[in-house]
């Protein structure tokens, strides 16, 4: 504009500032006009990529429903994914916490202080991390899982947000190790469930509904990829999740069960040194005579012992459960200040578990994987007590753990057993993600390792002429598999103990001690440990098999009847019974969802008719 | 008499006479009423018995029925003592079989006299005694097994006499040995389904009736008893026998297989010198290294290549069957003379496996047993052709077995598989009782042999740094795994080769490769095996479990909804139609019995009855 100045002072100020404000107007339309050009340009271009995506998504969606089984595929690897950065993250947690107790050696006060706080901080964390994104996502999961695969409405229970609090709240439970002493599998059920419906809502966007076959194979992966464990997955899908089990969902729960069971133990060879896959727990138990045939009465023996034992444990986990609920202290506490409630309850199981309280009785500073490890061991360890010094090192460890200055291994099992009842049932109480079913695994073992441990102290000349010693690992295996199996109602933990410990050679002692623990511990229709946890939320819950046989009453109040007579006029409802009456014995109780719940007998649904007749005519009449 | 003959002449002849008579009379009133008192002490006394015995065994049948797991308990042990001595009868028959062709050697015409006609003579022997006692007892039984449990009526199928011509019949063929090459699984679960029916007609004698949880839980017992594996008899009886498995059976199928595969273990320690229960085909692979990861991708492959076998072998048995069906004078032979033509077929298939024909390029000296033995072995047959002779005694003679002068094992293995297609496909035209599974399972392990063989040879040097040898046992055992999953359509195949070998360090190479093999022969809805016996025999077939998923064609004209509009008037089914449209999503399919058949989608229903419409009101009509 300079330039323009010099032409002389003719042209005026007037021609000038016009001059001067045409070109900037000029100027201002051309890098306007390239402005909006360009915004214009590229407001298509987002459009039309947008419309690409869309496109392209659509297309995904499309593809992704249509391709069931690589779904399936999917469900299981993702699941197995976070199962292991999961383990990996805790491992490295608690190998800073090991770290650090180790530090301060000789500084009793600093170490109790780490030993207490730590869990106790974790667990308050856990319980607000969790209670602050989703209140649903405390506890294990598969009460929930179960009644929303009876056909109950439970959207908060499947949302994204209960899927990140229960994996961080996981993460934080599982980190506190052994003091608090809880599992993961319960909430990788619910995880693998959360995923899956994921998908299943993809599934419903391009109308397809399979909502109930999808949770079923869920419950399967869940377990398959906690463990590896995908035939057991399998049966716990089936014996857990239902009184109907499609055979249409048995392929995908197989193949979604081994993917996530391959790609669990996939990567932990790829993270280790190990050479190819292995079990979790890998034992090394004599393959040529694992057992001499009179042990199975010993392992019967087990069996009823777990039994008994399970039977005190589930009483006192619904004592415990109902009495938080009651007392009103607590329960005050636990309505208003939870991770309060959950530091507090740490803190003192920290103080029972620290090593110069109680903690020495009942080797408290192996984690729970040790644990599992050492009662696993198939060396007896009367036989180590006659040379320990020539131990190699983790067995060494767990020997030091177990045996005490001052005790004796038997000492500190029956301390175990008897102390871990109460620190179990106290710390199911709980508001937090976490699992009930390795706990009750681990003790299992102890209970079998004891067992044992006392027959080859007792046969410690070997058996009959073979000379052959008695191996309490496989004890601890089928003590194990026996009282978890007791305690949930469930013949799947024999298999599991076995696919666990990549060996078959104690099938027949790990399946006659669950056989024998399942029929004690289902007597009398006692409640499972799922049960139990229903029926104190008072969620719609299975009964436990046996019961399932008699009748169905407890089904009936979310049941069918009521469903059906609501939707039809007075004759269609009377047609109907007259139907059911003539043409069924059995009538199917189904709900208004594709789910079936069981099937009635004709004589029970008369009765049950005529108990009710007055409320169904009000039904009708409304 | 002569004593009273002297007291004179006066008394005379009369009074003599008299007296002899009287006297007589006396004698025989006494002894007869004397016999008399006897006889009806006797009578009242068996009269008593009989009273006493009829009240005995209420009392015992009462007992009976309400003890439902001792029933269960029974079930498992009587199946697995009739497995048992089965076997052990087998085995003598073949041992005598095997010692009579040794002592003829150098006699070649009097050998293939001796090998051609044993086994025509059993089979000649096993077909007429199973004909003309129950002509219904040939062949597997399973298809029969599934159409009963699919609610069909079959009295004869399971009849007492049936269970013994079985039972006989199948010790004829079973003790052919592998000229004949038939196995036991299939008439296995058909006699424990017979011996279960004992008890439900027990139990419907006192009003209990219970019919199809028994047949569930003897079919489980069936495969556990055969194998000693409990977990895979569940499992297939899940698969192979419903659409919907009541989880009410879960339990009592465990127990009774487990008893039932304990005894069967157990009775086998006694009998033998084994230790311990021990796997019935006990290997004794490596569990430190048992594969490399990358070996898992030709496991894939090895599945791949069995599904693909599998397809030609389930094609050419139903042409076999339809054209022994179709051609005239096979089906005249089969229908008149049925010994006759067994005893043919057996003579040439005899002659075909005769040892200086081609017998020995396909082993065929070895038992079923001895192969599978042989081809589970974890030395490859590669370092062993380099120091043969060092071997212990069985493996020597597999080894000379497999590698007969002048031909490698590639040649036999090649030339077994081959051949075995063919011969396997005219066995099973043989119209008497016969396994199929077996055969198949050996068949599939000398694929899965071919292949690790064939790896282990190009990979002789070792495989990467870890200098460690592949194991072509493991290869046997997913491949005998693959393939009969993929011939049966069935995913228990892979457990039930880790519980046979006893040993689970090979359980995800077995799982991919069943996985694999199963996906590919249940593409576009091939019948099974069982399915394409149903089709030919015109029974009511469960389609595979993929076209469960998609439609319930075929199950529709055995099903439900004829069955239901018969039984009505016009107007309930109207209103039956109105109610299914509008309050269910799913209609279960529900015959007149109470098992559930399947649900169907009630747009397909809808279809369904709006293309029958006329037939239907024809039925209503009528």
């Amino acid at each position: 504009m300079n330039v323009h100045g010099n032409h002389g002072k003719n042209r005026g100020h007037e021609s000038e500032v016009r001059w001067i404000i045409s070109s900037v107007i000029d100027d201002l339309t051309l890098s306007s006009l390239n402005a909006v050009n360009s915004y214009l340009s590229s407001v298509i271009y987002v459009l039309f990529i947008w419309a690409e995506c869309v496109l392209y998504v659509k297309k995904v969606l499309v593809f992704f429903a249509s391709m069931e089984w690589y779904c399936y595929a999917l469900l299981g690897i993702i699941t197995a994914l976070m199962s292991f950065f999961m383990d990996m993250t805790v491992a490295k947690l608690l190998n800073a916490h090991q770290w650090l107790y180790r530090c301060l050696k000789g500084h009793h006060l600093l170490q109790f202080l780490c030993w207490t706080l730590y869990p106790a901080c974790l667990c308050a964390l856990s319980t607000s991390f969790a209670h602050s994104i989703c209140p649903f996502s405390a506890g294990s999961g598969v009460p929930e899982a179960r009644a929303i695969l009876l056909g109950m409405d439970m959207p908060d229970y499947l949302s994204l947000s209960n899927l990140f609090a229960k994996l961080f709240g996981l993460i934080c439970t599982l980190a506190s190790g052994s003091t608090v002493f809880l599992g993961k599998v319960g909430p990788f059920v619910h995880l693998s469930v959360m995923i899956e419906i994921v998908y299943t809502l993809v599934a419903l966007l391009i109308q397809r509904a399979a909502k109930g076959e999808m949770l079923v194979v869920a419950s399967a992966v869940g377990v398959a990829s906690c463990f590896g464990a995908p035939v057991s997955g399998v049966l716990f899908s089936i014996e857990v999740m239902g009184t109907h089990y499609s055979v249409r969902n048995y392929c995908p729960c197989f193949f979604a069960a081994a993917c996530g069971a391959i790609t669990f133990r996939l990567l932990s060879v790829c993270s280790t040194d190990q050479e190819t896959i292995q079990a979790l727990f890998k034992t090394s138990f004599s393959s040529d005579l694992p057992y001499q045939p009179f042990e199975i009465f010993i392992f019967v023996l087990l069996g009823l012992f777990c039994s008994i034992l399970s039977c005190i444990y589930l009483f006192c986990h619904r004592w415990a459960l109902r009495f938080v609920k009651t007392n009103k202290p607590i329960s005050r506490l636990l309505a208003t200040e939870k991770s309060l409630y959950s530091a507090i309850v740490a803190f003192l199981l920290a103080c029972f578990t620290f090593y110069h309280s109680a903690g020495h009785f009942i080797a408290s500073e192996l984690t729970m994987k040790q644990l599992l490890t050492s009662l696993l061991d198939d060396t007896s360890w009367y036989s180590v007590s006659q040379n320990a010094s020539a131990l190699p090192e983790p067995q060494k460890t767990f020997w030091q753990a177990w045996n005490p200055p001052g005790k004796s291994y038997f000492q500190t099992l029956g301390f175990f057993i008897t102390a871990k009842v109460g620190l179990l049932v106290v710390a199911c109480t709980l508001p937090l993600p976490a699992g009930y079913f390795m706990p009750v695994f681990v003790y299992g073992a102890a209970v079998g390792r004891l067992v044992g441990e006392g027959s080859a102290y007792f046969l410690s000349d070997g058996i009959s002429s073979a000379k052959s010693l008695i191996n309490p690992g496989g004890y601890a295996l089928a003590g194990a598999a026996a009282f978890s199996g007791a305690v949930t109602h469930t013949l799947s933990p024999a298999l599991l103990a076995l696919e666990m410990t990549g060996q078959c050679s104690h099938a027949v002692p790990a399946l006659v001690a669950t056989l024998v623990s399942n029929a004690v511990a289902r007597a009398k229709h006692r409640p499972s440990f799922y049960d139990g946890i229903s029926l104190i939320k008072k969620l719609p819950h299975l009964p436990s098999l046996i019961r399932a046989y008699c009748t169905l009453k407890i089904m009936f109040q979310y049941s069918t009847m009521m469903v059906l007579l609501n939707e039809m006029s007075l004759s269609q409802s009377d047609s109907l019974r007259l139907w059911l009456y003539h043409v069924f014995y059995f009538f199917p109780c189904l709900p208004d969802s594709p789910i079936l719940l069981g099937t009635i007998n004709k004589s029970q649904l008369r009765e049950h008719l005529h108990q009710h007749r007055n409320e169904v005519i009000e039904v009708i009449m409304c």
